[in-house]
């Protein structure tokens, strides 16, 4: 099983060739659209979508990101082997919050990266504009099929790595970004689900409005909730509503977490 | 066949993660998607438009319907086995137009509901936010397999239904509504095609416009032109452009239908 | 394996009942979307996107292409089987640029094509608004069965042809037209790399603005720039931005190419 990661939406024919060309080479395999909807060039939202979704997929899987603002220069294209998936994407940090690379770029002991460079496993002639089709689709189809990576260009110990700090407490708060809006206007934060006990004693701070305590599920919030949402992760919501649109958020935008002087939801309504 | 209807629109990883759990059980599925740009929330919408879907597919096909804003709370998770396939849904109205529950919400003789309670067909641990990956796609990956929905919960004789009436003549005139805006910006109505004989002598009245006669294609019509259209229902349109945008209609809008003094077209024109 | 280009947007589920209808019929077809994106009517855009697209698929692939606004009328329905794949789809001009047939609309010799009058081919009844779901894909679906088209209809020599001048170097100037923009903002134009050797001396015209030179990255132009993109032929582009919202450009829009007087780029920084 093959899956897409892009910033190329589906209005153009671009994630249909990448599938054509796969599919050329391995008329088995079967392609799953994770999404193309990544904002065009967001590097950083889609570290955090295909971090969020490489575990509902079989271990045995080939995650295609391709956000690649730097196309056509040096950056490296990668194949890396995990316990968890195969990953093939540009060496620009998308990569960067899978958990096995540290903080300098490191990868862990039971992983292996190769710089992809052997052109006999790409389509000529090579574009300089969309080496999705021409580089990461055909390596794609031909791992897909079973060749070892190794004889696709030499191993490599080190990615690129952004720099991104995850969300902690710290001086009692937690300062969390917007990663993700989603299709109903859910504010996705990255402020994992471990950091968020006594949920009725947090206030979530967005956009300028507080929300005190966290919602068990979107209809039983009120008009404006902070709840855990599918990513593991806060997100502030509307209730049958877009927060994006009643906030006027957008991805990068601070999200802060405290907890409030009150004993629980109870306290606080008295 | 597995389909999926859902309004999880296509710009974020929602659908990908279902096909990822449902191929995940069963490797062999074929999934086709319906549509996933049913409005956030739209579950009348939905029924229309899973209403007039079905039948293209095969009768042994698993529909998967996932328009569920009351997600995390009490309502109920279904599978009906029907004549027409297998349906699996929340329990909120969203199969009410299916034609195979009567108007108190009472399953037809030949078709059979299922409460899904059994937690051994799900995906743990389950979100509080996120059914369609956790319950419904695996649930339907089981069922794909052949499971017997009678091992995945207790069997129900009545569905959730929501008030609605199809729209008949009354008093010399038929009042329906929009029930879907499609990507040209065709109003979409209830309409039925059964009760528009001599169409030449038919008045329709959308959004303060009004349109003498109906049209036998999109080219053939004037600007704004009334149509059965592909669901065998109503619609508004304009020829080469967008009737919603020149009309300002929106979904629920009010299109009356009466007949006209005329004899049919040719004395209209006269 | 079968192709699907359609202006159907992804918004409703004319796509998935087309992909019902072809499964209902092959159960065993891979289907791709090359894009439902076309712009709503647009032939000549599809035109072009297919023109583009079809060779990056074996070359046994079944391509449908429905850009149908005649969709109803006495537009014939076609199929035309080529070296490069067979061609399934309305007779409006939307097979125009792909390089089979000449001027007169005759088609090449190793090339032949049939007008699908044959109903038994067809799904009934067939609605007069959507060909594509009850004529283009059960043809589609028996002739990736095998089922020879010559049993579906009359053999026809000329198809229908659009207007329509390849750009070429004319009085030391090109004129080409805007005729795609993609989700990232880039102006896709019909000027082929042929067109466009000694890069650095053009200058690219196109809604008031000049660039002087082409760039071979999108990352290593200037804020505006011109570039072959992955379609080979000349694009517009903005550095991580959208050409089409910063000069406000359009589908159909002129852009023209002329020979500038310095010899080169390091002459004309100097």
């Amino acid at each position: 099983m093959i899956t897409l990661t892009t910033d190329f939406g589906l209005s153009d024919p671009y994630v249909g060739l990448m599938k054509g060309v796969i599919l050329g080479i391995n008329p088995q395999a079967t392609i799953v659209d994770i999404t193309h909807g990544v904002r065009p060039q967001a590097v950083g939202q889609a570290a955090f979508l295909i971090s969020k979704s490489y575990s509902y997929f079989p271990s045995d899987a080939i995650h295609v990101v391709v956000v690649d603002p730097g196309v056509g220069t040096a950056r490296r294209a990668l194949a890396v082997v995990t316990p968890h998936g195969l990953f093939v994407a540009p060496d620009n940090g998308v990569l960067g919050r899978l958990g096995f690379i540290d903080q300098s770029g490191r990868l862990a002991d039971d992983c292996k990266g190769y710089h992809l460079t052997q052109p006999a496993f790409w389509r000529h002639p090579v574009s300089h504009t969309f080496h999705g089709r021409d580089v990461f689709a055909p390596v794609t189809g031909h791992l897909s099929l079973g060749v070892s990576p190794d004889r696709m260009g030499e191993e490599v110990s080190n990615l690129t790595r952004m720099p991104y700090l995850e969300p902690a407490w710290h001086d009692n708060e937690i300062r969390g970004e917007v990663v993700h809006i989603d299709h109903y206007g859910n504010l996705v934060t990255d402020i994992g689900e471990a950091l968020l006990e006594n949920g009725d004693r947090l206030l979530v701070e967005a956009g300028g409005e507080s929300i005190s305590g966290l919602s068990r599920s979107y209809a039983e919030g009120g008009e404006l909730l902070a709840i855990v949402g599918s990513f593991d992760t806060l997100e502030v919501a509307a209730r049958n509503a877009s927060a994006e649109a009643r906030i006027g958020a957008r991805i990068g935008d601070t999200v802060r977490v405290t907890r409030h002087e009150g004993k629980g939801n109870e306290d606080r309504v008295a």
